[in-house]
């Protein structure tokens, strides 16, 4: 344990040893956190690749993120470009490869703090979208970094609904080349990454027209800067979007077209070709393409949710154990604010949530791979399925997550909203996860009408995907529990989650059903019932997520420490979500009052037990110092010291012109005034 | 309405006219606009005043936030500066005086983006806590400007607590003194306003020992700052605490202080004097400075939480009612997003809760000028209910309009996120709400502990406030609605939150009676119940709230257009928060679940009533374009310009040494590398 306190201390100041009040916290712990971290990893020898490359990076200072808090929009940018180009070094000296086991550690030792990162989306549109040819050609030159890409699909006007692009592609038979066009401001290409400042390539998605007659949507690479000075290509006008509420290291950019000509071969055409003489060609199968949104989907689950969350949870519980505060019993020190029970409240369901997610990260990760796996085989059944679950459980965990680092912020009262809690810069930037990649109210609506079409086929007694089996069993019951220890029976909650779901679904399914029937308008029905397919498709996944985790604990016979303190927070995950839902429970007599007063009563007991372990289970997540970038968040637990030494060296507290000009006119009475 | 449009617009940038799908929404308004601004403002004669304090404000160069979203911390503090010393010569050009009825619009105008602000805290708590003598001694120096003060209350490791803090002031009968002293890190002052920078004087409260016994906190003048050249006085340090989410314009500070000598006539003695022999006397009542605490919650709830709230609607709306995506008819055109269910669904409830809130505030103001006037006749009656009432409302007030805040950014997709959008400003500083003035599940307890003791009083038939003398009427019926318009009735509704408030508190009471009785001691009986007396302290909250809005809406009948929009506002508050908390009414069956259905149907019809209105409604907040300093919110709706226009101005668009470092080696393949 002694190696462990050095090597996650950071921060740059020095520091005692770890406070009191954090230490005792780890003497308790009914589990072995070495143990938990290697089955978050997925194997010991995981843990051990994942910290070889934390080790690395962070020890590197090119890559230091201390001064982060502090920097400016530009810096920002300019420490993100020269960390991508360092971090190219670094790779090939470390032996690292892009097909490597440590590859996926390296973004998140980074904490995403690198630039170029759609150079990749474009590599990979191109390898995805491109023919043979194409592929031979772009794919050495992106590698090598002969030319830095982008991908430009989502415009001023334009996000969601790709069918409503406004750029144009008009192929000119006479020159053999496409003509491409933002013809109205709100077709401005408009947030792409990296292409700001930085791209001198990039993938512009365009309806494309021949002949006059439009053919719909199709990528285009385009070169938008010179390789030799980076100036504008001619027709291109390409900037940055601004200032953001996070992503400061980006440059997302905005790009105009103005009769922009590429040649014919710039069309990535394994899917369509355009030949010579303007004849449009379809080859090959799309549904593959269709494939890729889900793959980015589920990718950004660990990373981009899961992580700032189990970032989040950990300072705020670390906090919450040296924070004293006000007094429990009179006499007595000041109590530590996790004590108190609203506190337990508002961090230990995060924490549940974070590890429900890791395992629903798990259960989709593996579906995916069976899903890919029968695709190779051009078997596309299970994509439906995957789509549904992939868009449900990317709107509810962005959500959840975003919602439970908010909690956490808050959580930390004054100190959670210096920048130098970490906190806000979690905040920030995980709320745009549940914008980018699918809007996350439109991702619900499509998992529902995935719903309603299973229920009406499950119910025709037609075969439907495993996943929503459970939709044609339509029990009338009523939940069993005598007692509130019943309530931390997994199959007393999970039946009751699914009850739920499915009532959710039938009802939306009728109310559907009513409207047009009685002369609605399909369209206008469906939006009509809109509010409520949201609330179906969510009890789905909410009801996907405790099944799984209930699974997931019950595997872990081997590991009996473990598998208890999983078993309680998944018990509390469960019985949380019942808590601060209970009309969905209690709507059509399912559970009843008496029962509900019975998880209100287990679900308050829960988070006593669950307190005691809570720093350990924040441990497990085994973020380093450098990793959490937080004043309050530090494995020692010296809060305060921390903040103070941080603070001084803000550029708040160099000199001021302020004072000069204006606070010492104001104070010797010489402003030419009143 | 031709001079409205002109005199909105603004942002600096020569625009066209009206977005047409922005105007078409004008052209249907059911009401008068004009008339519901006076509503707002209280007549039309504060109107005009308001008006021409934004006029004079926003027409002034020095006071232009166009930069605001590209400006570092330091600029930002320094532009404060600069704005607080040009305010004092602006005021008194314009004639406005502190006790003028312009004064309470100028901040407003300001957006709260001026420096000083608690200077005028410093003046306050002399005028309250000081003697006649101090009073005269420092108030003309402060009104002058000869000083600049701040206030020293909360500690790094102290907040809400205030017994807890640990600054001490140790009297020296020798020489007359009080040394004060900062004995641990934890007892640094952290967050006071101006005091990082700006402060020459602070009041310190710290914990008063004389002849070695403690007589608990006090406050006291220090000065911290030379007068002559602002350097620090012996023993202070102090500075700037750094970065935070939001408040860069603000110098939080810092303070230590290590054997500081300030003269005995520097405690504020208006309650309490130190005579030079060292006895501590105690004179007056202190009741008077509890009330202190009211009136800055109070305060803080039309400026700080529901004009943000009521901005961010104004921005989302406006911004829905001109964003097309995606189709709801096939072969139509886009569909504007503010006619999409789900759309409705997140924006028109937060409409509907910033005017509810609006008229909380109202009721509150009202209350509050009653206590003031009963307080100067000595009778102390109100206070506790004052207490409890606005310490509730503030918790809830700046916990929902928080959520509404988000609510409205994410509700503007990628656009929202953008900081020129103007939401990510207005919610990272309306968070900040939550937290400062008394952290909100403390005072949410609060509350609660006065309905508990009045439950108890009214059940024993004791006399109690009025705001809570329904605790006592507990009434077992039934909601006795028949169908979804019976919903729409403020009686069925009222009595229906009224029901579950006393619910929720009868049966935490009885929860802590049971834990009492078997032997569970009382604080921790207390902290065991804390979770559902914070639930009931919110229902009695909304119930008040909704109670009081339909209290409002019926006395408007005079406005026969104004009162029946008002009407659909008041019944669709009520039913949202119905439909978003339905456990709570269905616990006891004092709402079936058909009855839900029914609240469910009218909800969702209500949202399309009040979507024709949408536009008008936010029009009646009557900002600026420079109020709202937002891409998407202007008045003529020309989102997609206007964001193209600004994001050019910003700094992230000039040169970057990023390119001849960085990316001009990697691509010329120059780096010495691999």
């Amino acid at each position: 344990m002694a190696l462990l306190e050095t090597s996650k201390y950071s921060q740059g100041s020095v520091l005692g040893s770890v406070n009191p009040d954090l230490a005792s916290e780890r003497q308790t712990a009914s589990f072995c956190v070495e143990k938990l971290t290697a089955l978050l990893d997925g194997g010991t020898e995981q843990t051990r690749i994942r910290r070889a490359v934390v080790e690395a990076i962070q020890s590197d200072p090119v890559f230091s993120r201390e001064n982060q808090y502090f920097q400016t929009q530009n810096e920002r940018y300019e420490a993100a470009v020269r960390k991508a180009v360092h971090l190219q070094k670094k790779m090939h000296e470390m032996g690292w490869t892009e097909n490597g086991p440590e590859y996926k550690y390296i973004y998140r030792a980074l904490s995403g703090d690198v630039a170029f990162l759609l150079h990749r989306v474009f590599m990979r549109s191109i390898s995805v979208l491109g023919s043979d040819k194409q592929i031979a050609k772009w794919i050495p030159l992106a590698t090598q970094h002969k030319l830095i890409g982008s991908y430009a699909q989502t415009e001023l006007g334009h996000g969601t609904y790709l069918q409503g692009l406004e750029t144009t592609a008009v192929f000119d038979t006479a020159t053999q080349e496409f003509i491409l066009n933002t013809p109205k401001i709100s077709a401005m290409k408009w947030w792409p990454g990296d292409m700001g400042r930085s791209a001198t390539h990039t993938v512009v998605f365009a309806q494309l027209y021949i002949h006059g007659k439009c053919y719909g949507i199709h990528p285009f690479i385009v070169q938008i800067r010179s390789l030799q000075d980076h100036s504008l290509c001619p027709g291109i006008t390409a900037g940055d979007i601004g200032p953001k509420m996070n992503f400061e290291h980006i440059d997302n950019g905005y790009l105009l077209l103005k009769n922009v000509r590429i040649p014919r071969e710039n069309m990535l055409s394994k899917f369509c070709e355009v030949r010579p003489d303007g004849t449009y060609v379809r080859q090959g199968s799309q549904q593959i393409n269709y494939f890729t949104m889900t793959t980015v989907r589920i990718s950004l689950i660990s990373d981009e949710v899961l992580t700032p969350l189990m970032k989040a949870c950990t300072i705020a519980i670390r906090y919450s154990a040296v924070r004293r505060q006000s007094k429990l019993k009179p006499g007595e020190q000041e109590a530590k604010i996790l004590d108190y029970q609203t506190q337990q409240e508002k961090l230990l369901p995060q924490l549940a949530a974070a590890y429900a997610f890791h395992f629903v990260n798990d259960y989709l990760q593996e579906l995916f791979n069976r899903g890919y796996g029968e695709i190779q085989r051009k078997n596309f059944d299970m994509l439906p399925e995957l789509h549904a679950l992939s868009s449900g459980f990317k709107a509810v965990i962005t959500q959840q997550c975003t919602a439970g680092v908010e909690i956490c912020l808050r959580a930390c009262g004054g100190h959670g909203y210096s920048l130098l809690s970490g906190l806000p810069s979690l905040y920030t930037k995980i709320i745009a996860s549940c914008i980018y990649e699918g809007e996350n109210t439109i991702l619900l609506l499509q998992t529902a009408r995935f719903l309603l079409k299973c229920f009406m086929a499950a119910n025709a007694g037609q075969p439907v995907p495993p996943s929503v089996t459970y939709l044609a069993a339509v029990k009338h019951g009523k939940c069993p529990a005598k007692n509130k220890l019943d309530f931390l029976s997994p199959d007393i909650y999970t039946e009751a989650y699914q009850h739920v779901a499915v009532r959710l679904t039938s009802s939306a399914a009728a109310k559907l059903q009513d409207l047009i029937q009685s002369g609605v308008k399909k369209h206008d029905a469906w939006n009509q019932c809109t509010v409520q397919l949201v609330q179906a498709a969510k009890a789905h996944c909410h009801y996907i997520a405790v099944k799984n985790f209930a699974e997931t604990v019950e595997k872990l016979e081997t590991k009996a420490d473990i598998q208890k303190i999983m078993k309680h927070l998944c018990d509390l995950f469960a019985l949380h979500g019942i808590f601060s839902n209970t009309g969905a429970f209690l709507h059509d007599g399912y559970i009843s009052a008496a029962q509900i007063d019975m998880v209100t009563a287990s679900y308050l007991d829960l988070l006593a037990v669950i307190r005691k372990d809570a720093v350990p289970l924040v441990d497990a997540f085994d973020f380093t110092d450098k990793s959490l970038n937080s004043a309050l968040g530090s494995y020692d637990g010296q809060v305060y010291q921390r903040l103070y030494e941080w603070a001084q060296k803000s550029p708040t507290n160099q000199m001021s012109p302020a004072y000069e000009r204006y606070l010492k006119p104001l104070l010797h009475n010489t402003l030419s005034k009143l």
